[in-house]
């Protein structure tokens, strides 16, 4: 049962580290059947070169493992909490790369500086606030996902499909696990750009809202006319 | 027709991967035949490592698809007004190399603070100034090469094979395709090295006039002796 | 003798390079039998792709050497110390990567801003006091181990695997090996992260006491549940 | 003739660009024969991957060429002027590395912040004078190497083997070619670690003279115990 989704999600988690995103075992990438209502998604602690497809664990959506030798990864709950409240997703990735980190942990949100930002995240990338203590000595996991849909209250996270966890990392998603490691390639690109930018000039202006729509629209808009005809 | 220009210019595509200078598919380069009017550029948003010379798009220097059966890069009208306004330009790359796009987001051009800088650039690589909400909602790409050529009103591309589009990032030229990818190499090194040279020391001098004459002669002038005899 | 801890060690001392901890032969790893009082330990000075198993040196802890045809890396003495000192820890790494050395030589501790931090390290990474003279010109790297010993005075060597020299660099350790191995990239990765998160907000708080020890509780405490059950 | 020194400095200039010192072909390794009074040494601007050994060049101590069929580097009278003012250097490294070229750009030497840079360099690599007009628009590469040995009057070159031309770039030496290599590389590292100490601490101390003597003699003194025995 969900073969194919298994190997997606597999290739997902091997490519986070083909592109750079993970040290040790620090990512996940997970994808979702709507029909069946399960998440297939990487095991915990496990070394990217040695997963295959069978390896995957699946969970329905309400945190029970349905089938896999492993268990799922520790951010599972979280994960489980974004399907539910976002229902247009269908690929979730968690990494604590590098520059993304940088700001999650400066608790700053990642402002949109130019058209490279402007073609992925539809304004500045936003940063949760911080969890309560109540919160993280409870079902933590899951309020880290709450905290999420919080913020996402007045966003919508097809335009916006990525977001910084204060004090700890980035998660992203898409329409499927392999855009959702592509936002996080994209999103671990223009933290960086954006680091350096304010290095250079610390009051570098954000990019004008007339280019940050043209540019979102051009990719992604009813008009879009970016890449090749679906 | 066009074989040896569409084995180059997907040559020159793959390279920039090779080097480092592209995420996701953000960079693309063309390289034009003179004597037809034709352009070859990479097709729009299709992975490099899949690329392959047929995959190369044809346009005439109006954007009319001559030849390919994928869409040519969003950027092509950029490319094409470039064409059209530098007669000794054979080839032109765009990238969102960071280093480079963190001076073109904080809209400072590069200065020249070293020989590295001055084997490739005859002085400041400079920004361009903003677009206008006219020319952003407008025909938006062919504006962009507006605002490149509107810069060089008192530069020569020759001597200048660079530019940074203000908030979006560098393009670079040359005498063909792998030249211009050889450009953008030295645009991402020579913007790094400014920026950490201005981190030690924010008022670090720029390299004075005669070495950077010097530099650029001994390479470029007519009794250049850098490099092999042509 | 000790053949399989021969394999191990000249396998972390391999994956030192494969993760980019090392540069030229600025690094070594090392474990020890307990049982037999004895520690293998990266030759000195010999390049690491050139070792096998059988040019590991072994030493007992006094520093003799009991097997080997190389003599023993010159942080032989510091590796003893520690392991004299530090009954629970099975492998010890050494490198000069570079964010860690950063902080080494700016004589700071690294401060616990993130979930990535408390994943590995019980708060912040320490940073010894500076050797005096004496110590220098004397028994010196026996003294480099000295006064990382006198800074765990008050810490947990198992809830803190990581140490800085002050002006030299990072030492870290584990149950064996390669745990040492990965907490030396981990520490990296954290140092690497908390200078870019500074340099985004120079006052950027510390995590919250009670996220860290949410975080190296749910993977180091009694009820770990990260990872596979062991 | 000459062959193994031919296949030394081929393969010290292809170790240049494995080390990631060379982008382009911005590096060049030479090596010197003292009985015959000859150079081998990088051919000008042609790639690192086609260089072979007979492609070498080989110049005489005033710069004729003996053999070869290309052009030698364009730096060769600057290698050449080294060879003949520092009788003890066996082969020299130029390189634009990043790091090293910031320092020599915002013209300041490479303060000594750790045991890294103790262990290479006798103290802060100095960075020359800038050339003045008369000596950039002469014959400037023997007068790069003139403000080189003008800056060693009081310097010992084996206890310093690398040196930073103002607003240029880094030069290295050693006893042979390959020993050359290994000083850019430990240059380069040595430069990034002094930035980011600097961007933790802008004050951060010195190393303790004490301490810079020790680990200067551990490795090169008469009583070096570092590495393997001669």
């Amino acid at each position: 049962m969900l073969d194919s989704l298994r190997e997606a999600v597999c290739q997902a988690n091997r490519e986070l580290v083909h592109c750079g995103l993970v040290t040790l075992t620090w990512g996940n990438t997970s994808a979702i059947d709507r029909d069946r209502g399960l998440v297939v998604i990487k095991p915990s602690g496990v070394a990217y070169d040695l997963l295959q497809p069978p390896d995957m664990s699946v969970v329905d959506l309400d945190g029970r493992v349905v089938e896999g030798k492993w268990r799922p990864s520790s951010d599972t709950p979280t994960h489980l909490l974004l399907y539910r409240s976002f229902p247009r997703v269908g690929g979730i990735t968690h990494t604590h790369s590098r520059h993304a980190t940088m700001f999650a942990q400066a608790r700053r949100e990642i402002p949109c500086l130019g058209t490279t930002h402007a073609d992925h995240f539809r304004g500045a990338v936003p940063v949760t606030r911080a969890l309560t203590e109540a919160e993280v000595t409870g079902d933590y996991e899951t309020n880290t996902g709450r905290v999420i849909v919080e913020q996402f209250a007045t966003l919508d996270p097809v335009a916006m499909p990525a977001v910084l966890v204060a004090g700890h990392g980035p998660f992203t998603w898409g329409t499927d696990a392999g855009e959702s490691v592509r936002n996080a390639v994209a999103l671990e690109a223009v933290a960086e750009i954006a680091l350096g930018t304010r290095l250079i000039d610390p009051a570098a202006p954000g990019l004008e809202p007339f280019v940050l729509d043209k540019h979102y629209q051009r990719k992604h808009g009813p008009a879009a006319y970016y890449g090749q005809k679906k």
